[in-house]
């Protein structure tokens, strides 16, 4: 009986034995903990925020993650909007979506996406997912098998890795190089690889380094892919959104010499995160991933999975159809603007270094120069005084597998963006370390 | 070298290789197979709908499944429509929705479902989840422990066994008893739990049966989990869609008896599945399920987890502010009469018998009776060779754990359950035994 033993609560019994209680508190513990605590960007942004003192009349702001919808500059195309409210107003779509996307939408998709590559993908190689955060859900599952491993950039985006842990699936982590514009390390690579690796990340253009890579850079990929016989998850969730002189090229170019699933969303070219309106694309013309059932893996864990909302599926041909180059144009040319500023400001705070120039995504990675600071134990303590003197929220790199770095989002309006680093210069000038012998 | 050996393919080198093939052939025949074939309810749809006779000039009628929405009569309320629009239109939820759910949404849906129980749910107390399928996710996600296993009724709603096997967790069936109005059978409900039992599912009102519990076994139902130290998953997506005598009582009502986490939805109460906006509701006043830390793993699953759209989030406070009592009542006497409509002819089809007269939900569970038709093997060979002949497509019994019985929704408009019942008829006449001693 629950009722036997223990301290009683006001239900008249003991809540120790509860049998649900040592499994939570094993759950609390383990994989679920780390990944939805240590590994969680939100979570992290939340501990942060935390530490903002509430009497500090200025703004939050949160140069954490890369979410600029809510300032007016940066408020998505006319065009989808009044999409989705069509698809609504129809009474249509209100409905449960057809499997793995409605085909209109996918169709639509495909199409589009194909206008990059080489070859033509059908509606077949579309999966609409509920953003990209499902998306990664989706492909990380798909591959967990015990026993195998997935390579993972570092630093990378943590959801991939906590997915993973969720799985059983080994993670082990090839390095991005940030004296080379944050290559993948090839090398480090190979290195780690072994035969029961089955995959590897890319994130092009990159988060958490606002890099971009080269055409040179990917090919190089695909081919060690090739010759470790694993296969590509191409995070381009930020695909299109480049501001510099290194154009974006899908991986799907090289789609012919490794397969690869590429995963993208209208959240961060469109600025609606909110929509939850993400895909995997397959991108494998020699039907690689359909032969080896990864294909048939992928329709089976979405057939018991949550959708995109099926009147944003239903707005997605007229999105994609219909949105105005000029909107993108003004986009990236808003992010050029504040990634510059970004870069130029940063110069002058001592205690940071920016080792490369973001030209994409809507970040920045830069790093701590700890010695230069007094009272200042690591990134997450930097964070969280920051957030407490300056209520500046940012994100610390160890969540992205790079301790004592630190990720700053520009993707924000160009006036707070400029308030806010001049507010991470005032807390780095009054944290200085005093008697330093070269005058820093 | 992923080019030697084996059968090469059009890239030159061969797919036999390719590492990720052996960890993908494993998750083709492992748990994520038999999850999103077996055990789904969309795969059985799609395969059963492939029987489909093209050339039938006749609509192909859906009564697989509860979705009534694209029939005008069942489009949503007005007021519900306009706050999404209105919500969309703003401009201020194309952002991430925070955490587990907007405050304001969390808020106004604490005290909606607050009127219904003996005391106040908080706003901590609501999970906003992407339908009620993420909040099933969530539930067997955080409850999924080696060693520990789950109690599910039978027949049953498969997404729960579905999930418990990607997650490991052992699932233990109780029955219903049709000859009850499908009540649980306690007796089995307990003779099956066992010391690492950590919760049990009631669906209320119950899919697939079409039944409503009343006070009086639901807290029963509440003693037992209390005596047995187990949690009630109290699956609610049909609550309040009831038209018989027993009033729908949540489970939360009981909630200082054992712990409840509810599982509810817009989908079904507002005809909307396609929205994609549901709930994991705490009704647990005695806080077991936040000092055991359930309620910590339920945020840390959610932080790494895919969201209901925000811009939805933003609408439900008006949606369940200004949503007319007209429109509930509306529903209601639709379902009132297809249920009857239903009953009534199913009565007149000799090869099937509905144990019970369906009170909820948009379900009725009839058992068919094989040893009167002719070359009819089991409950999925009836439903393919129904959608092959007349357009009909049926849930069969076996994916909701009953073999040779079959879920017919009448959530749908009363002409074409009319016809898709004759059809049905048609179909029994037209296979029946021809010498039946008895002259059935």
């Amino acid at each position: 009986m629950a009722t036997d033993g223990g301290e009683k609560g006001s239900s008249g019994h003991a809540a120790a034995e509860w049998r649900f209680a040592r499994a939570a508190a094993a759950k609390e513990e383990g994989a679920l903990a780390v990944a939805g605590d240590k590994m969680s960007i939100r979570a992290a942004r939340f501990k942060i925020s935390a530490s903002v003192d509430a009497r500090d009349p200025r703004p939050v702001l949160p140069l954490a993650h890369g979410d600029p919808s809510v300032f007016p500059a940066f408020r998505t195309a006319a065009e989808a909007e009044d999409a989705v409210a069509a698809a609504l107003r129809t009474g249509k779509f209100n409905c449960y979506p057809a499997g793995v996307g409605l085909p209109d939408a996918r169709r639509a998709l495909a199409e589009h996406l194909s206008s990059d590559l080489p070859y033509k993908l059908s509606t077949d190689d579309i999966f609409l997912t509920a953003g990209g955060t499902q998306a990664i859900e989706v492909v990380v599952s798909v591959l967990a098998q015990p026993g195998t491993n997935i390579l993972l950039p570092r630093p990378g985006y943590p959801n991939y890795e906590a997915r993973a842990g969720l799985h059983n699936l080994e993670v082990r982590r090839f390095d991005l190089i940030p004296e080379r514009g944050w290559e993948i390390d090839i090398d480090s690579l190979e290195s780690i690889a072994d035969k029961n690796t089955t995959a590897m990340v890319i994130i092009n253009p990159n988060n958490p380094c606002g890099s971009v890579y080269t055409h040179e850079h990917l090919a190089k990929v695909a081919e060690v892919a090739r010759k470790l016989g694993i296969l590509v998850i191409a995070d381009e969730v930020y695909g299109n959104l480049v501001f510099g002189d290194t154009p974006f090229v899908p991986m799907g170019v090289f789609g012919h010499i490794a397969p690869v699933l590429s995963i993208g969303s209208l959240s961060k070219r469109w600025i609606v995160p909110g929509w939850r309106l993400g895909w995997v694309a397959v991108c494998d013309p020699n039907k690689i991933l359909l032969n080896t059932k990864i294909i048939a893996s992928i329709t089976n864990f979405l057939n018991i999975s949550t959708d995109p909302a099926t009147f944003i599926q239903g707005a997605l041909p007229h999105i994609l159809e219909n949105t105005k180059e000029d909107f993108f144009k003004r986009i990236i040319g808003l992010l050029a603007e504040t990634s510059e500023i970004c870069y130029r400001e940063i110069k002058d705070i001592k205690c940071i270094t920016c080792p490369h120039k973001p030209e994409g995504s809507m970040f920045v990675m830069v790093k701590l120069n700890l010695y230069l600071l007094e009272g200042i134990h690591d990134d997450i303590d930097f964070c969280c005084k920051l957030a407490k003197e300056e209520s500046v929220i940012l994100c610390p790199g160890s969540v992205l597998g790079m301790e004592n770095w630190i990720r700053i989002t520009f993707a924000i309006d160009s006036s707070s963006l400029l308030d806010g680093l001049e507010r991470i210069k005032s807390f780095c000038q009054r944290h200085k370390k005093k008697n330093l012998l070269n005058g820093h």
